[in-house]
């Protein structure tokens, strides 16, 4: 019977890392790290980066796995999800062997659109997971735009690409943020009287940002956007909607 | 004319500090400390526990200024908050006489519920404000209890109590994160099928959590509240709740 600790790590910059991930980190008998499946090679090499700059146990070992792929012959999506999550808690499980302090680096915060807390459910029982927040890219999108999340009293929705091509933006609520939108959904809204605030890669070295009314810089955002994920391979982006 | 940086500080774990946040701090000239106002006492002494913790450049001096009180003779609550603002910015001007690097030190995140970035845009250019992300006692919340923020792909609102009390539970999510609840305004909706996740002085060596069906236990964290809150002589809590 094992500990396990997911240790929220900031968006891509080494410098999001809190003290208490860092004495998290130095806390592990065993950090698990995936070696690849990601298909963002900058973004596997970083958590090592991370572990190289602050791991100062020299109890502390390293880990890397490589992460099961999707089986797509299952149709079911959330069938499938569940398999993967299963094959990745298996392997999990071989690599941990042991280890009685075990870690996991989670972009952003473990809470936030992610998985990890899922699959850890499978192998340990819920008083043996910690949890260490992160700061996300939220925090990360509203601090290089220098913007407020809400406007006075007001709340805000969290929503996914998929959401809002679905549903449009929400009713109810001035402001939407979205995650997980690899298509530019914010193009199947109207955007009259909609201001967005853009960004890719928040918080790191490569960090870009768009702001404006949704109908002037909807388009250039989806050039700029397709020419960032040409150029570096990968990318992750964020946005905040308002309305009025 | 001065930069300012607002410094997310996390949730009053001196551990919930970035790297990040420590950088800025000693990149400070001068770092602006509110003296009293608050009405929490431990809270005040805790960012100059944070700065003496983590300071290390001798040039960077600390300043305290005593908050101006919210003028209660203006009836209208967007212009008693609009004249408070302004009076605080007043305050910091007259505290920063001849500064060049200023640095506030922020609560959770800049971007959450705060006033901070709107005082700031009385005095500064806006690309003369920089914003370091901090972890949020959302963050905070959703680690202590060990759950994820949102159900797969679904999404979630974060809302204040008074618009829980009335508005009720929101439509179209099933997770709702209430935030600046004074009234445990859970009380003012039909608990049934919802779950809460409840959280004092969440991060805090104070922490105290509970969870379960609203209905079973929404009673005992009014009471546990009020406990509390008269122990500490003050409290600062949030929820999440989930429908289904």
């Amino acid at each position: 019977m094992f500990d396990l600790t997911l240790i929220g790590i900031g968006t891509g910059n080494p410098d999001h890392l809190t003290l208490q991930a860092i004495k998290a980190i130095n806390a592990a008998d065993l950090i698990l790290i995936p070696r690849k499946g990601e298909g963002k090679a900058d973004l596997a090499e970083l958590r090592l980066a991370i572990c190289r700059d602050v791991l100062t146990n020299p109890a502390t070992r390293i880990v890397e796995f490589d992460l099961p792929v999707r089986d797509e012959s299952i149709a079911d999506y959330k069938a499938r999800v569940e398999d993967w999550h299963d094959r990745i808690a298996g392997v999990w499980r071989g690599a941990i062997g042991g280890a009685l302090r075990v870690a996991l680096l989670v972009w952003g915060d473990p809470a936030l659109y992610d998985s990890t807390l899922r699959i850890a459910a499978r192998l340990v029982p819920a008083k043996r997971v910690h949890v260490v927040p992160g700061v996300t890219s939220i925090h990360a999108l509203t601090a290089a735009h220098g913007i407020a999340l809400n406007e006075i009293g007001a709340p805000f929705i969290v929503m996914t690409g998929r959401r809002l091509r679905e549903e449009g933006f929400p009713l109810g609520v001035d402001t939407a943020v979205v995650m997980l939108d690899g298509e530019c959904s914010f193009q199947n809204i109207d955007p009259a009287g909609v201001s967005i605030w853009w960004g890719g890669y928040v918080g790191m070295a490569e960090e870009i940002i768009v702001e404006g009314k949704l109908a002037e810089v909807g388009a250039r955002i989806v050039k700029l956007r397709a020419e960032a994920r040409a150029a570096h391979g990968w990318i992750m982006d964020i946005y905040l909607l308002r309305r009025g």
